[in-house]
């Protein structure tokens, strides 16, 4: 079981919008209906259509449900709760439950990352998130990332064991949410936040193109889909929401975190960073979005240092170095001996490396050191050292300065400077655990007014939520969907010049890090 | 295999509307997609709904379709034909095959009466019959009538028995248009005319409170059901369109009866009658439509006289008595010897006994006969004499009587006479078969001039093919089943007085029968 990950489970406050008008994908309606009569003989099914025609317009009647219609309104003496879900195309009837029951109204949003699937429980009769719980994807034994899940699935069997990994994942986190003996089928929605791949291997579709020219997708936007068709352990005519993707490298999670940030309707130009296994970096305003994406490694989730580790209990996640005496303070999560550090340690002992003079502009350790100990033997849970090493910090500078070259690279493309950006979202574990000062310091967060940094917390799993809940954000995330314009930085030479220039503390150009100056022009 | 059934298995072709506005069902379009680039990489999935949504709205791609997408526009070089799918509130994409196939386009037309089964092959693309296969209900083994079906279907087992009698009748008849090794999945539509209980006998619905008071079924307008759901053996996407009915005893067969007649929309009024196992009157113009149902018992598909018979080979089909010699001339089905006497030939006896006064206008024998003998046992296949009794004609008498009661009582009803009467519109075996004089002669059919008598064959599958063939019609059907009034006749006492006085040859009050009059006069 997942004490805490990384992977930013609870919806940051700051963006949870209060949808004050639900449309859920499902709504429950309440009918109290008459028994037939020699005066209103009409048929059963009928009756009930009827009902919810005048509120809902054209509604479908699954075949499976007609046989029950008779004897759940005799049982409950005409008075029934009807259950409708939306087909896209209008509504369908998907249960009828005895009485009124329109106050027990579940829904799932999902956020299906590479590494970890977090599952919240949403109260669709008013909004609030009951629950959630989180846990690894069991894919990551199959494959710890992405490629190596599409290679997997080209296997004999690979595709039909990644499905049932996901499903594994999800269907045991919504018995965690939802213990025997209640009944999952209780739960009549789900809306997810993924990747392109996480979607194809949650859905048993084949992902080999979207790793191969012309990297098409089989699907974008899959529509709504019935539960039981994928094999989600809810009610199986539950409509599915899968967040819409733009393309093989820019998915339905970062759609959902553009829409969760609002930039798509500011007249500010805001920049959207996610790093987690991949990196996504938006960029634009009401007009326009530009977005990139890559492979960024597992720089912030602990995979890449000697020493790395998930932010579970042990990790070292906040360091500092006292400038006077050189001693290092640290603190570990659940204040148990160190046994490693993760993504916030890691970005906190550079941070003070790097102004305390130990390493240089170039990340370099100065003066023949060739490691940094941040934990000694004698306090840590193993009797080793814990370090930092030169070839750990050449790691993680691989993805600073990717992302650096990245977000220059498309500034340079729109034609627009650092001055213009007003707003900064930084989304998924990048955006809620890591120390906003030394991430700065390091030039992983660009250095504007701290009011402008806003950390989005799990915003797949928040968008999930709100296009649960809404019909007009499904609507607006469609329309940021078709808005974005994709640029494949692969294709590009300029690239990988900006790259090899950016692997610079804070930044190539320090002028663009004034506070971070400053500071270096303090210690000097 | 059935030769020939009392029940007309080809559609009237005076009646067989030409279909000028095709909107089947399902739609074929052929899509001509280009194949992904850098320049338009476009999931394939998205490719093809945006393709189809151009031409449809809003359409719902399948998750089982999703992963075949890709395969089949690689294969066919992007050259593909989509198959759509009506839904009720838009469109499904149901196939997609490689190349151009909007010319193979196939449904079927559906006649499930509760004796005998009718299966037509219709060609989307133009509209015609490709052929045609009939065959008894395999139900019959199971329950002679509705009545029995309905106890039947409340034993253990017992609807399930019903239901998998009725789909191995469909999938039999089938298979014998559309023989091995064809797929019957490139059959992607179907709709079916036939009664209340019979729907909910094919849809696995339980009959019961049809024969209950208040007589409520439990749905009678099923909507698009995919066949896959049902069990029939086409594409298991296939929309399944059953003729809505309006009550237990009011069905999707006469519906479609009224809708192959047009009398809908006439400003004249009409009558529609359609005797088969269970009989129904409607009457009515453009303004309105009232109707009235009840068993009519097998008096006219051979099962009520002592040699009764359906007219397969064997039976006696056409009797004349020479009125000066006595002497008594027939035909048979196949012109082999005789086996006993169908419905037509009945009808053919009764009115010659009644020009030649063998029988009096109460449908009495006079001078103490017994019997009558059509078939002396030396022509006869089993040596046996065949004979009329009159317990036979008294029971034939009790069917004319109630059809004639009930046409009188929904002429009071509405305040009409027979002089407004302007077409007669005859249904089924009834309307196929039998012998328009001698039909009028014992009053069965009315004295109207002949051009008003219209003979609408199997008009419960012509119905179906034309609602299979037109999104008009099936609006229409359905503007037809809200607006017909039901009147309950077992709840009359009225009825009963006018059955009992109606058991005359040719009916009570003769001056309705000028005709029949004239000949007996010219008779005496």
């Amino acid at each position: 079981m997942l004490n805490q990950t990384e992977k930013p489970v609870i919806l940051a406050e700051q963006v949870q919008t209060s949808i004050t008008n639900l449309e859920p994908l499902t709504r429950k309606v309440f009918l109290s209906l008459t028994p037939p009569s020699p005066l209103d003989n009409r048929a059963d099914v009928d009756q009930v259509r009827q009902g919810l025609e005048r509120l809902y317009g054209s509604v479908i009647v699954p075949l499976a449900l007609m046989s029950r219609i008779p004897v759940i309104c005799r049982k409950a003496d005409w008075q029934v709760t009807a259950t409708l879900a939306d087909t896209d195309q209008g509504w369908k009837l998907i249960e009828l439950e005895p009485n009124d029951t329109t106050k027990e109204h579940l829904g799932l949003a999902i956020d299906i990352g590479t590494t970890t699937v977090v599952v919240y429980l949403v109260d669709l009769f008013d909004g609030t998130v009951l629950g959630h719980a989180a846990d690894y994807n069991d894919q990551t034994t199959l494959g710890e990332d992405i490629l190596s899940r599409i290679l997997h699935a080209a296997q004999p069997g690979g595709l039909v064991r990644l499905q049932k990994a996901v499903l594994d994942t999800l269907n045991r986190l919504i018995r965690r949410l939802y213990p025997l003996p209640m009944k999952t089928s209780k739960i009549t929605a789900a809306a997810i936040g993924a990747n392109t791949t996480m979607i194809h291997l949650l859905l048993g579709l084949d992902p080999a193109s979207i790793c191969r020219a012309p990297y098409t997708p089989i699907v974008n936007n899959p529509g709504l889909i019935p539960a039981g068709e994928i094999g989600l352990d809810i009610h199986s005519l539950a409509p599915v929401y899968c967040l819409p993707s733009i393309g093989s490298y820019l998915g339905g999670d970062v759609i959902g975190g553009i829409l969760v940030s609002g930039m798509h309707q500011q007249p500010d130009i805001s920049l959207f960073v996610d790093i987690g296994t991949n990196g996504e970096i938006v960029m634009g305003n009401e007009e326009w979005l530009v977005a990139c994406a890559g492979a960024a490694g597992p720089a912030l989730e602990g995979g890449v240092t000697t020493y790395g580790m998930r932010a579970e209990p042990g990790a070292v996640d906040h360091v500092s170095i006292d400038p006077e005496t050189g001693q290092v303070q640290y603190s570990t999560v659940g204040n148990i001996p160190a046994r490693g550090i993760c993504g916030s340690g890691l970005v906190d002992t550079l941070s003070e490396l790097f102004l305390n003079g130990l390493i240089d502009r170039t990340a370099r350790f100065q003066n023949g050191v060739e490691v940094f100990v941040v934990v000694p033997g004698i306090e840590s849970a193993s009797g080793e050292d814990i370090v930092v090493s030169q070839v750990d910090i050449n790691n993680f500078m691989a993805t600073k300065g990717a992302v650096n070259a990245a977000t220059d690279l498309l500034m340079e493309n729109v034609g627009c400077d650092w001055q213009e950006m007003k707003h900064f979202y930084a989304a998924g574990a990048f955006g809620q655990y890591l120390p906003i000062e030394s991430a700065i310091t390091i030039g992983l967060y660009p250095d504007l007014p701290r009011s402008a940094i806003v950390r989005l917390g799990n915003s797949s799993g928040e968008a999930a939520r709100q296009v649960l809940l809404s019909r007009l954000k499904r609507v607006e995330a469609e329309a940021i969907a078709a808005k974005v314009t994709y640029f494949e930085l692969n294709a590009n030479s300029t690239f990988m010049e900006k790259f090899s220039g950016s692997k610079f503390l804070p930044h190539t150009d320090l002028d663009r890090y004034p506070s971070v100056k400053r500071r270096l022009e303090t210690r000097i």
